[in-house]
């Protein structure tokens, strides 16, 4: 019946489905599976409906489900309950898993160590090729993945690794440790998860191992969760870019106090930065009502300047979160730019100069282009350099950096043009 | 010697070292590699390395290298070459490689075809466990992984996958349709290379098969390199959030005119959308020449418009990309986004009126209090609203929204700052 329809259905989309039912129901849904797979659904469904399923269900039901779970998975979940849920459900374990689950639930969030699994298959280097495929086989059931093994010495020091491949294909004879590469790509549990997707992702892993201190292997971190966390450091650069805090909700279910408090912070402080640009056009006032014609190009001279302090940002941004870009390129990165933004500034002071003409004549045409020259290199390298400024003092460079910029160029913007208005229309 | 230092170094560190030398070097130094890992270095090399090793290597030399790398990854080599550099590589190759190579790099750039595979390990359904552990122990070395087989019936089309872990734990009698999972994940040959990474994400898979319109498998898209399409995907969606073309190389790489032509056409673009702020600024002369210090609060309500546009536009976009959020949703977001933006508008507006009261007293302060809570809640909604619109227009959501929102922004802030100021000051 069920179980049968329920077969060759892929577990996201078993969870997906059950998601939309109650919990009483969720659980007689899980309950028709076999207990391997009820564990991998529910670690499938999402972390609010794992809460209220793990608050909501008797301990001796959910005890089988919490000990198949992968351990990261668990560890996940332990993490989101209140202590005395967690209280509620360490009795649900072994031992060994309990302390397994500790370990890995004290692990600062965004570091290695949070998303690794302890579920990694381990071999000693003397075995030889039939032995491993022999432990491979007991354990695999238990296992995030046997497709990849990790060598061990007594002291559970990482030596080594090798892949189920190499020892399908190697002489059965054969042992461990004249098969499995050497000095293998590794990761401290302590390093930004950041970090550990960009290694996976660069040497093309199946999944990285994570060492402590001691160089004693502790946990793997797997392709899949590799892509979750690049996907979420996108998310968190995108977000920040545009002066919106780290969210740990999607976007779709946040509620709207939580949406509330991520964005007014910065808005409200770009409101005194923007201060600075009102100040500026009250220093020139006299100019301004001298020749209100030159309101008229206010908006879009200093739109331009943000627009290509933007690109230039969002280049920057971006190119050193992926590691394209590193600080000591900031030198010469500069001095592209600045023929860059001469190209982009003449180009578009020729765009303007046609409307300086018709709106004001001569004169006010020529402002006007200097200005929009002069603008656009100012805002395309306050761009390009306050990502690198930002990095420079440990701070994310894709802090509120689209807004900060803007604002900067706002301000240089008012100066510069004022400044060249005030002094070529002979008002000083 | 060299050949024993170069063994445990992962080939992507070879390739990263190599690809300091001349090309004649990186030659010799490949050279001292074991055939295999030739290839494999090969492939890690940048594009424009590969190119320029292809050319100028003799084809005897080229051509075992050539047969070795895998099929994507000459596929996409070979794309990189002239068509005379196509020709004289052809013959590098047997026919059925030939035939491969002409398939596979004829698929358009940005589908599945372009980034897949065919190195599948692929299996009869009838065969047993032990002769398909037999098939895979010996296509081994040729596949690109064998951990993941797909079953094909006489027509080759996809009716299964089994994993390496399933036949090893299996009885080694059993037939392999016995045991595989029907009805397997697939993806369409012509799909977006995006919705490609998105499913492997979603279904955490090793490999995603890709069918043809006859539901005949025709190759795979691996796991690293649908990590590769999920980062260069959100680097492209950066980039156009900010008015920045797509860019084939790194930014590091790429020539002056290249980022230049990337740059200048929306930025040009967006001088004539800007005009209209500047029209507004006209038409409400009068008022401004009157209450001059209404011009020192203009950047700052314009500005705070337009990052609070960027902050739902970024949301959205970023959204809409993930797939956390779909067209459908429109409507109800619209609902909390007036709520939150009320919210925050209201917040910002009480921050600004004590600025007010200090530069132009009471009316100012009410006049500038009550726009901020206007603009900033039109500015939310143009930014959540334009994503949605551009895609209901099959656009990119992200194209262009950062400035594109900020200039409707400063419009609408414009006209709403000077109409009200108008109207509550008398000067109608
Ligand atoms: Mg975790
Ligand atoms: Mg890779
Ligand atoms: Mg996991
Ligand atoms: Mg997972
Ligand atoms: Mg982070
Ligand atoms: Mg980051
Ligand atoms: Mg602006
Ligand atoms: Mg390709
Ligand atoms: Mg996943
Ligand atoms: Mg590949
Ligand atoms: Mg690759
Ligand atoms: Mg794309
Ligand atoms: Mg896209």
């Amino acid at each position: 019946e069920l179980r049968e329809q329920f077969e060759d259905i892929h577990p996201a989309d078993l969870a997906a489905a059950f998601s939309e039912f109650e919990p009483q129901s969720v659980w007689e849904l899980l309950s028709t599976l076999p207990r391997a797979e009820q564990a991998e659904v529910f670690g499938y469904l999402p972390p609010e409906t794992q809460v209220t399923l793990a608050i909501s269900i008797s301990r001796r039901k959910l005890s089988p489900i919490i000990r198949q779970m992968s351990s990261d998975e668990r560890a996940d979940l332990f993490n989101r309950l209140t202590e005395e849920q967690q209280e509620t459900l360490l009795p649900a374990l072994a031992q060994a898993e309990r302390e397994d689950l500790r370990l890995l639930s004290s692990y600062e969030e965004g570091t290695a160590g949070a998303v690794m699994t302890s579920d990694y298959a381990s071999l000693a280097p003397d075995l030889t090729v039939r032995e491993a495929i022999e432990v491979l086989r007991k354990e695999a059931p238990d296992k995030e993945t046997i497709y990849q093994s990790y060598v061990v010495d007594k002291e559970r020091r990482l030596i080594g690794v090798i892949s189920l491949k190499e020892l399908i294909l190697a002489p059965v004879g054969m042992q461990i440790h004249e098969l499995m590469t050497y000095e293998p790509i590794f990761g401290q549990v302590d390093m930004p998860q950041e970090e550990v997707s960009v290694l996976i992702s660069k040497y093309d892993l199946l999944a990285l191992p994570i060492v402590n201190q001691d160089m004693q292997l502790v946990g793997i971190v797997t392709y899949d969760d590799a892509m979750d966390v690049a996907a979420e450091e996108a998310t968190e650069d995108f977000h920040k870019t545009a002066t919106i805090g780290k969210l740990d909700s999607s976007v779709k279910d946040a509620a709207i106090n939580l949406l509330y408090r991520k964005r007014v912070g910065w808005l409200v402080l770009l409101v005194f930065g923007n201060l600075f640009s009102g100040a500026g056009i009250a220093y020139y006032e006299e100019t301004i009502s001298s020749y209100l014609v030159l309101l008229f190009f206010l908006p879009l001279l200093i739109a331009s300047s943000g627009n290509a302090g933007a690109q230039s940002g969002t280049l920057m941004v971006r190119a050193l979160a992926t590691g394209d870009v590193a600080l000591k390129d900031w030198g010469w990165m500069l001095g592209r730019e600045v023929i860059i933004a001469s190209l982009l500034g003449v180009t578009m002071a020729l765009a303007v100069a046609s409307i300086g003409w018709w709106r004001g004549g001569y004169d006010i045409a020529l402002v006007v282009a200097a200005t929009m020259t002069l603008v656009v290199i100012a805002g395309s390298l306050v761009g390009m350099s306050l990502p690198f400024l930002l990095s420079r003092f440990n701070m994310d460079p894709a802090t509120a950096s689209g807004p900060l910029i803007t604002s900067i160029a706002d301000v240089s913007g008012v100066m510069i043009y004022f400044s060249i208005a005030t002094w070529y229309l002979g008002l000083q």
